[in-house]
């Protein structure tokens, strides 16, 4: 059906009512294909019906084969794998972006889609398709989105949260064209503030039946932000129906969703169906059981027990500054030999901040945080007319190869414009949120052929439910000797290449001068720990 | 010459050009002293000539005799002592306020003032300190404004930066009344974006005299924004005639300085004269080579060599989401008996984010940061319409003595309705601008009396060149025993009567099991060190 919907060019229709200032503006619509066209790697293989969906509510989309699933069948929430995100660069093509679905994907119909815009509006109005296109000036731009959880498998390594196991592929950069919602809400005479009936928050409901809400199914989606915001122009916000110049993917809330530049991607309600403007905030289960960071003794039971969902300080809206190392990839072995000694090897990686800031600094450590390099970066977006950046960025240093051989890890960190920069320690908190510490890659000694020895690295977690990483790996040797005192700086060195050992072998090394043990079949060097075991080298060497 | 000005009451004169929904807003003007006048305790003592000030460009000037002085006798730049500023609660008084100059106080005078309006503009204008009053709608808001050096003195401890030494009282809250910058600017016909003449920046100028600028003298202080912030009606930028109700203090820029909400001190021109429209930032010296913060492994040197300052990401604006400890009060003892450990203690402090966000939450750890108490918050201001918040709140808890008994040290953080919140360790840089890690107040076992313990608090520093402190105890015991590794986490044992050792007592101190030694007056226990020195026992033993 999507098929069917020819997209006009953006509208350049006269606008509702302009800024004291508009008329001497630039035009702000730009051909996003010129200005960004020269990284554009949009071509993906096509799209599949998916035998993990058959006989689920959505067996009838079809999606890309790569994406991996989060949280098993259904709903569909997924990531695509951290390398393939990278190799497309700023523009994400819409089948690899990452979705974050409650429940089924409606079924929606352009022709007969409408958006209801109610509650403390002077002109009441229900929109069509075509109209929200034709009747409003398009605004078009590239705006990273990001799912709060983004991350959130590393706290989940540390203590189990309410939250399902992303990783680092929660991210994802599109280009949106929209109504502007401010356009909508002045059209539709958005009341004032004054006592009794201010017009202070403004309501987004979604199309799909969700489980959510303590009733029998039936619910939507739903949240809101504050009339501040919904008519700021320096925020960007749109009612989007075009995502790199083609009509929504179903995932993605075809016909019709939010997005709300440098905010969390839970607050951007997909296939909208109303609007509505109202003097409190949402009351949408989902508005208040969602997108929140309680303070680390908050547990589940607790925040139920003293109503912690429903204190308004605790919601979160704007993005944290965070920050990703690429490459090295996970796994990804680095010979070390005459050759790449000379050279020096390039980290990459990924840098957002939110509410519009611009990423200003990014660097990495070798040291745990004693010295950090200044890395490069690479800012593709130019700003909205108010200063604003939407997207995220590249950065990228050489590191010596001699220099990363000395390194037990690396780690990044970005800054903002406002000086806000990323903690070194993760902050627990129930729903695991905007986890944004840095982030942190083990540099581990392997032997990748007989004769050779090289370097792998392990990134902290692999999304879902696979294993490796070496924040998993310390989890299972938690399990596997629950005295082992964690460590988090000295590598195990493990072989990536697990093959190469039969049992037979294994046994041989169950002794003080080397053990190895065996965990989720994974070979693991133990000798280095025997000493820092608290119940004694014992405790590993029965394993071993 | 203040004395002799006339304020009117808020002018009610119609306003330049309303918000589309400004019809229909509440009266923003509220009597402040309505609002807070609960809270208000603005009586302070008379001001007095100053010996100290005597043969410098300011001995005309008054100033209050509590202000500490910062940078010896001249240029004046000052903060009150922390316990009186706290006293004062939400609004301080204006003579307590503290200062940042860069020279001379200009001798101003109102009549004959002027602020002129120049650059990209259409109808430049010169206007008389009665016309700002008389032509342009009054705001008046509370606003908190902090020197970006505030606390860098606990920087300079561990590696002397390019600043002078603030303390933690580099903060201060006064109701400013003035023009709304936006208003003058629009009044002027500031011209628009296209192309060639983008009016993008706004500076402002001085009437000061200053050495600055590698010139013979006669450099005024200046600095810009942005023209989004400029004309962002949300900012509250304005041009500020009053302070608490009464003209500017010399010492604030009287008659007419500029208040910028939500950022650094250093960006608000103190005794305006003039404002340029341009399409490049501020060329003014100051602008350049002070606020900003530079990466970590960027000197003075190298900031020269390498043209660090004319990066424009390093520019500071926004302030840093940060928090205080102040009460315990450095060298406060709170004595250990049955009715004391039954009771509560009450610790408070102050906190206060940047550009207009709110400060959602304040926690305090007695271990370290591996649990947190979550802290009641009082916020006494109202936000703006736009939901901006400008002023510093505060937070208090209440602590089981018991526990305060257990810690080695207490710490605090905030965190802003962004998330963000402080960074655990400090993060050097050149001008030490932003300083915003935990304030830890370390907690040491005294004797207050005779057969009585009782513990003292010692906060991380005392401002200026007051000896005091644990980072400061900390330097000198380096200095004193250069190999000995620093702790920050094992108090010394230190009495707060020194007076009570003469040196013989000292000397029966030189032994393994109770190691005494003198540094800058003050006896410190080192038996607990013996074991970290790294240069063995010894190396402490000669000096006991």
């Amino acid at each position: 059906m999507a098929a069917s919907v020819q997209l006009d060019e953006p509208a350049r229709t006269p606008r509702v009512e302009e800024e004291e200032e508009a008329s001497d503006d630039e035009e702000e619509h730009e051909e996003w294909r010129e200005l960004y066209g020269s990284q554009l790697q949009l071509e993906v293989e096509p799209p599949l019906h998916d035998a993990r969906d058959e006989g689920t509510a959505d067996a009838w989309t079809e999606r890309n084969p790569s994406l991996i699933r989060l949280t098993g069948k259904h709903p569909f929430n997924c990531e695509p794998p951290l390398a393939r995100l990278m190799h497309h660069g700023f523009i994400t093509p819409a089948p690899l972006h990452y979705v974050r679905n409650h429940g089924p994907v409606p079924r929606a119909d352009w022709s007969s889609w409408t958006v209801e815009v109610s509650g403390l509006v002077s002109r009441p109005v229900r929109l069509t398709m075509d109209e929200l296109v034709r009747d409003f000036p398009a605004a078009e731009l590239p705006v990273t989105l990001v799912c709060a959880g983004n991350r959130r498998k590393e706290q989940n390594m540390v203590r189990q949260t309410a939250g399902f196991n992303w990783g680092a592929a929660g991210v994802s950069t599109s280009v949106w064209r929209g109504a502007r919602l401010r356009d909508v809400l002045r059209r539709c005479g958005i009341m004032g503030l004054r006592k009794g009936r201010g017009a202070l928050h403004v309501c987004f409901v979604g199309a799909e039946d969700l489980p959510g809400g303590g009733g029998g199914g039936g619910a939507k989606y739903g949240t809101s932000v504050t009339r501040e915001w919904a008519l700021d122009p320096s925020r960007d916000i749109m009612l989007a129906y075009a995502q790199n110049g083609e009509p929504l993917l179903p995932d993605h809330g075809f016909p019709v969703r939010v997005i709300i530049p440098g905010c969390i991607g839970g607050r951007m309600v997909k296939w909208l169906t109303r609007i509505v403007v109202t003097a409190a905030e949402s009351d949408n289960y989902y508005h208040f059981k969602d997108n929140r960071v309680l303070p680390s003794h908050v547990d589940a039971e607790l925040a139920d027990a003293q109503a912690w969902w429903y204190k308004p300080e605790y919601i979160i809206n704007e993005l944290n500054t965070n920050s990703v190392i690429t490459t090295p990839g996970h796994d990804e072995i680095l010979p070390i030999n005459a050759f790449t000694t000379q050279r020096a090897y390039t980290m990459k990686g990924y840098a957002y901040a939110g509410g519009g800031k611009k990423i200003i600094r990014v660097e990495v450590t070798l040291d745990g945080g004693e010295t950090w390099m200044l890395c490069t970066l690479d800012i593709p977006e130019k700003p909205n007319k108010y200063g604003r950046y939407w997207c995220w960025c590249f950065w990228s240093v050489d590191v010596e190869v001699l220099d990363l051989l000395g390194a037990k890890e690396v780690a990044v960190r970005a800054w903002d414009q406002a000086q806000n920069t990323q903690p070194e320690k993760l902050i627990w908190n129930l729903m695991v949120c905007t986890l944004h510490c840095w982030f942190k890659v083990k540099v581990n000694v392997c032997r990748p052929h007989k004769r050779e020895i090289g370097l792998v690295f392990e990134h902290p977690t692999q999304p879902a439910n696979q294993t490796g990483g070496w924040m998993a790996r310390q989890k299972h040797m938690e399990t596997a000797a629950p005295g082992l005192k964690r460590s988090t700086s000295t590598p195990f060195i493990h072989t990536t290449d697990d093959k190469q050992f039969t049992m037979s072998e294994v046994r041989k090394h169950g002794s003080k001068d080397s053990a190895w043990i065996v965990v989720h079949g994974h070979v693991y060097d133990c000798t280095a720990f025997l000493k820092d075991h608290p119940g004694g080298a014992d405790s590993i060497l029965i394993n071993a």
